[in-house]
């Protein structure tokens, strides 16, 4: 009889452990990438904690984590050296005392002599220490086994922190040994991922939340909002016996407001959308780009096989190179300045001529600290797009310092550019 | 009276809040840049610790963080979405009834308005809910403000989770917030940060170790390293009273091992060191890149200032664009390919002229998935470099794949440009 109830998920605790990860010198990635294999599979993380090499602290977190996970994972701690406590404290705690597994020693004597020392060093024997009733799981990338280990009707594995051999012990004996343990378990939530861009976190929420209440509450539905530089990205979950069928009606209701600010590519990357359009019609793109200095070239580049639409651009970064590349008139830089709408229509078509392409971006501005006028403040940008649907030109403000302002200009030129090529917005001149 | 020991460092609790770090969608990087942050300056992290934005598990974690933590910072949860529960949480916890700032309010409208929206998003008004007592931190880079809230011989900040506004907050107000706080807690270690980049980690430990160790230990020193795409990070550390000396002294015998990888620039920026080295000499900058597709002009286009030595760039990704622009002779790019020492050569000489620039960099190379051969697989590079002091074409071969090879290519052609430019690598036809 499994204690657990098969009808809900099974709460997961994980415990990374590691000094250099408490004081920032590592970034925990196991955590995350567990996380994002089991939730999958049934078992839902309650919580993620970090703590120390030192022994009370981590005995504590243990106790805790027990107290709290159907199913408890650590990281770390199960190496050679001195700080390496993670073995004894589950042993202590259990009070399950550590026996020397032979299988482990020979496992250890052969990996180290294959490696050409003359056996296995004396500090790491200690690996071949198992709490009294444990089971091995083991490592095929490294010498310390994980450790699988049943208590009352709390199930708790331990496994090493090398990113690599911890994700082998999870994938090759973890997830089997988990199937044998909760047999039973619930399915874990559907989901989408839904990217956007062009609208900020408090407009789209005020917009959909009045949407997704529409017709009444929906069990077992969620949703979260995940604010970036490059737009709001939305997960819309459900869990529970209906679930497809409320993440579909989720999705339903949601669409009328989205619409408009979904990005079309599986990967929320914009640049893959413009790519795609072009493609489609055998258009070529060419940009111009001053104030974002060669980024939207980056993202598009960033895409492989881009070079199928995407032929090149200037980052004309000085005014003479916009006239002597982009052949912008003089008198336009003089009588307009550089951030205006002529300049930027000039410097499109210009690219456009020079590269012979279908599809001109350009971009100018103020991308600060310096350089800002009452006229022309920072974080104002004119664009200018031409393509065979027509031209256009336009001015935005984006608030922050240069970099955000940078980035923020890349995904709005990429965002309109999308828009205007998948005639969801029309170009006009 | 402070309730703190001033003799040893304040102990801090991290809590990072929302759904999509527990699910692993996404990996906080608040709370190690934080422990980072605030460890020199005589903090200690206890634990750091995730969850979701449940309301039952975020109380139980936060009376849990009053419990353990002289101090406790959290992160995420601010915003004015109906899953950001920080704000309430923390004033039903404390009994501190929230209460609106009108100074907020009056913010909020300013930002919105210079997003050009005619007000503040209903929803938005959230954000201007303070509990009582609590004092705000300005948010230079968003709307949320951070909370500081004194309770007992308790300690607590609120920040919203973007990084961006996290570290604004942390830097320009919160900082200063602790060291009124804290006025007299015990001194943290002293440290320095050296960037390096064209070393692998595992070399750079095979030279530093023995290094480190000539002349016996050190009392109080420590060194990690931060391996990244850019290069590897050291950090050097000392405690106790003559931890001056001791950092001073591991510098000295670091110094003749980390000297021909050491980026010189405070920032650790190779783009701010390249610029820096030109303008002092008044020369200007012309880039043409194919394979890294703008990446290089928007590294130097990210520097204020950038302007003075860098006239732009072009993105030649087509091999017409090759021709045209940069006059790469069509015999050179049948011969040889794109990807080859003379057609780099020609491509800098054709930038250099067109744009009228005395240092010009091109760069082409096979970035992946697609596209490479036996001769010339993916992750092969070509440069050429060329300034008053001479020319230089090379090739280099990059592992990983396509972001990878690509981002590399970028720091390499800043570290082989501020190399030559400083005169520490001579450069020769």
């Amino acid at each position: 009889v499994t204690p657990f109830d098969p009808n809900v998920p099974v709460p997961l605790f994980i415990l990374t452990i590691g000094d250099e990860l408490l004081s920032g010198e590592r970034v925990d990635l196991n955590g995350p990438w567990l996380a994002r294999t089991l939730e999958p599979l049934g078992f839902v993380v309650r919580e993620m904690l970090t703590v120390g090499d030192e022994e009370g602290p981590l005995m504590d977190a243990l106790s805790r984590a027990l107290l709290l996970g159907g199913l408890v994972v650590t990281s770390g701690g199960l190496g050679p050296t001195s700080d390496d406590r993670t073995r004894d404290v589950v042993a202590r705690l259990l009070g399950r005392p550590l026996q020397v597994d032979p299988d482990i020693v020979a496992q250890l004597e052969q990996r180290y002599r294959a490696r050409g020392l003359p056996g296995t060093p004396e500090p790491a024997l200690k690996m071949a220490g198992v709490p009294l009733g444990a089971e091995t799981l083991p490592n095929p990338r490294g010498v310390a086994p994980g450790l699988a280990i049943a208590e009352g009707n709390r199930r708790c594995v331990l496994l090493p922190g090398v990113p690599v051999e911890f994700k082998a012990i999870v994938e090759s004996a973890m997830i089997p040994r988990l199937d044998a343990w909760f047999p039973h378990r619930a399915p874990g939530p559907v989901s989408a991922l839904v990217h956007t861009t062009g609208i900020a976190e408090s407009v789209l929420s005020g917009q959909l939340e009045p949407a997704l209440a529409e017709g009444g509450g929906l069990a077992g539905a969620s949703w979260a909002y995940r604010p970036s530089l490059r737009g709001v990205e939305l997960r819309f979950s459900a869990v529970g016996g209906e679930a497809p069928a409320v993440l579909q009606e989720l999705l339903r209701r949601a669409e009328p407001v989205l619409a408009p600010y979904r990005i079309e590519a599986g990967s929320g990357d914009l640049a893959e959308w413009v790519l795609r359009l072009c493609g489609d019609r055998n258009w070529r793109i060419a940009l111009a780009e001053s104030c974002t200095g060669g980024m939207v070239a980056a993202r598009l580049t960033a895409v492989p096989g881009s070079s199928r639409a995407f032929l090149g651009g200037v980052v004309a970064y000085d005014n003479r190179v916009k006239q002597d590349l982009l052949e912008v008139p003089a008198t336009l830089l003089n009588q307009h300045g550089a951030v205006s709408g002529p300049v930027v229509e000039a410097m499109a078509q210009g690219v456009a001529r020079r590269f012979g392409a279908e599809v001109a971006l350009s971009v100018s501005g103020v991308a600060g600290p310096g350089g800002g006028t009452e006229a022309k403040p920072v974080g104002e940008v004119w664009f200018a797009l031409s393509s065979p649907l027509g031209g256009v030109s336009w001015r935005q403000r984006f608030p922050g310092e240069r970099d955000e302002v940078r980035e923020r200009a890349t995904q709005h030129a990429l965002h309109r550019m999308a828009q205007a090529l998948a005639g969801s917005s029309p170009i006009s001149g």
